[in-house]
């Protein structure tokens, strides 16, 4: 059986103890007992579908298939192994099953491409564990160049869980690759794009440019009984006037550009006090960074512009500003092509969220492929993926891989 | 001397220790070593002014100037002495003070009134120190049928802090008035409409009614980074509409009605997490209870649009509902001839807080004297009030028992 249900069900059998760290749901931090389990269990399906196998220096798991060119840097297939807390199934190990199938396939049916496949497990891109997330892909990547001091919430330090894999903080750098000839990613959207369009699979144009604020809106607290409405300095009328308009600009721009209130708090917060002041984070993403730069300058001159005409403070502070990173034109056009050649429309979308492709991107040409998830959902036990549309990535992959491989040959 | 300028300073006097339960700011509880040494302090002053003191059995401290015709039931002039922690000087005592200073000013001028004057210093108004207001006025009201099981943030019981003061639960009913012939209280404003239109006086027109409501609203909770605009239901988008609609709304009906939203809770509560579910409460209030019932229906209904307009689920839960508590007509009305008298506009307003004027209303016909406060600022150090107003004040208040001893002579 070679099949892209058998990456869902695998996917499924990967959500219970032992590759989960929790009883009652799916955890799966980097270097835990549910990590090494999966290691295990994975390794045995790369050995299955005709790879060699290795644990690199960052707890990465590589299956190798080797190509007939031994002077061409291989493909890498990867996605992560590792979950959020109360995750759902799919989110970065369908990603892996399914470069796993896309080499079982080649394997039966005796092909090799010119160049090797390596399959990569991440150990960690979620930070699932340690406060800093895709450690172990910046490991590959050689962006890594010194490992910080973390611990995880238990106290136990990243020496100590390393130590336990035969790893150490020290040589984790070693993990870096030599050179690849492309990097490919199949991952779930995590979004409803998709699902809304009744589509399947979409090509990845990159992953969004993505700045981040903190805002500060200050007006003068007072007695919710007391102070007549027009003399009020009311600092969360005023916030509540900026949310609403940070959304009608970011939905007036439209495509891919999304801004996002996702944090606020109102002081002092009693039922009966007019709030003095409010704080909230704003996240504005686009696939284009100047796209993202401009709606983020007009968001700021409107909310200038309702601070002062309510006479309230405001302090904006910048916490981050992740560039954008996206994918190769003539590997998203090749995939592009699969797509098509398998049935599909073609649909280019960025990803808004963040990848280890964003990682590997400093490593070599990036391509990644996104399948369809019910409602969007993501970081939830409800994520879910159909098995026919993982069926219809295998099949994509496989396109792809043969394109690459031809331009090669 | 007797004036105003020394009720200020007497004010001042009270707001520091022995007189305050903290060092570094004002705190006076009910039943507390700093209630003691006020009720020894403030006693002093009664007698000072020609009174006789007593305390009542819910630990009020009674000063008492006889009048002429012992058949008549006397004037209360009253107001609290407990605080706010971190309070003011002036939120409360300012009454007590003045009420002390026009019954020095009677005696000092040989007058009595046709009734006695009984300046009340009610113990507990602000729920200071026990999780319930006005307990002691709702006592001399009549109205405190069972004292409920309370302690105070220590975990040390109401009745153990009673019996300090030789008082007990069971007996505090005990403090019950025969009857008075009025209920006269003099308060800081606490908002900043007086001081907005230039006066130093008004005349309250009674407690605003006040409707209090606890809202939910759901939406979908999503990754900020892949969720296209159009397809998103942000809860707080949702709410902070209904927060522009409420103030709006508020705004409109003008006059005494106010409508704030004071609380708010963003869950999850994440930078690049779209809110699924926001809870917030609303508080509306007007002198006149009709009008404060049809703008929150239309606040309802509007929000109600909201939900439905960007398919979010409500729910709305009423909290509480306290009827409004008008003064008395003619008292009213007296109170404003002694007020345009000592040269100062006719102006009425009604008060968005609460006082012991509220629970009183159940014992006699009431009368209020807000007195400006700098920006309208309470409950907190900050409060001022400036001495020439106090002035004034007193004189008005004299002026107002002088014409309720001619209606009664």
């Amino acid at each position: 059986m070679v099949s892209g249900s058998r990456a869902v069900e695998r996917c499924r059998e990967l959500g219970h103890p032992p590759f989960s760290d929790r009883a009652d749901g799916l955890w799966r931090g980097y270097l835990t007992p549910a990590h090494r389990a999966t290691l295990d269990r994975v390794g045995a399906w790369m050995h299955e579908a005709g790879m060699t196998t290795r644990i690199d220096a960052a707890v990465n798991l590589i299956g190798r298939y080797e190509g007939t060119d031994q002077n061409l840097p291989p493909l890498i297939i990867a996605s992560h192994i590792d979950s959020v807390r109360d995750a759902g199934f799919y989110d970065g190990p369908l990603g892996v099953m399914l470069g796993i199938e896309c080499v079982a396939a080649l394997h039966e049916a005796g092909r090799r491409l010119p160049f090797a496949i390596e399959v990569y497990a991440f150990g960690d891109e979620e930070g699932s564990r340690f406060p800093a997330a895709m450690l172990s892909s910046r490991a590959v990547a050689g962006t890594l160049k010194q490992v910080p001091d973390l611990a995880d919430s238990d106290g136990i330090a990243l020496d100590t869980a390393l130590a336990g894999f035969g790893a150490a903080p020290a040589t984790m750098a070693q993990a870096r690759h030599p050179g690849a000839l492309a990097y490919f990613e199949t991952h779930i959207e995590q979004g409803p794009l998709l699902e809304s369009e009744n589509l399947a699979l979409g090509v990845v144009t990159g992953i969004a440019a993505q700045v981040r604020y903190a805002l500060t809106v200050k007006g003068t607290a007072g007695h919710a009984g007391t102070s007549a409405m027009p003399l009020r300095r009311d600092a969360l009328a005023g916030a509540a006037e900026m949310v609403v308009a940070i959304e009608a600009l970011a939905r007036a721009r439209g495509g891919d550009l999304v801004a996002t209130v996702g944090r606020m708090e109102v002081l002092p917060g009693a039922a009966n006090v007019i709030p003095g002041e409010v704080r909230f984070t704003i996240d504005v993403r686009s696939g284009d960074a100047a796209r993202r730069d401009r709606a983020a300058a007009d968001i700021h001159d409107a909310l200038r512009d309702i601070a002062d005409r309510r006479g309230l403070g405001m302090r904006i502070a910048q916490i981050h500003d992740l560039p954008a990173s996206p994918c190769d034109p003539r590997l998203m056009d090749m995939l592009e092509a699969a797509l098509v050649a398998a049935g599909h429309p073609a649909r280019r979308l960025v990803s808004g969220a963040g990848h280890d492709a964003m990682v590997m991107a400093a490593l070599a040409p990036t391509a990644m492929l996104f399948i369809r998830c019910r409602g969007g959902i993501s970081h939830n036990p409800a994520e879910h993926v159909d098995p026919a549309d993982a069926r219809a990535a295998l099949a994509v992959m496989l396109g792809f891989i043969e394109r690459l491989g031809e331009s090669r040959a």
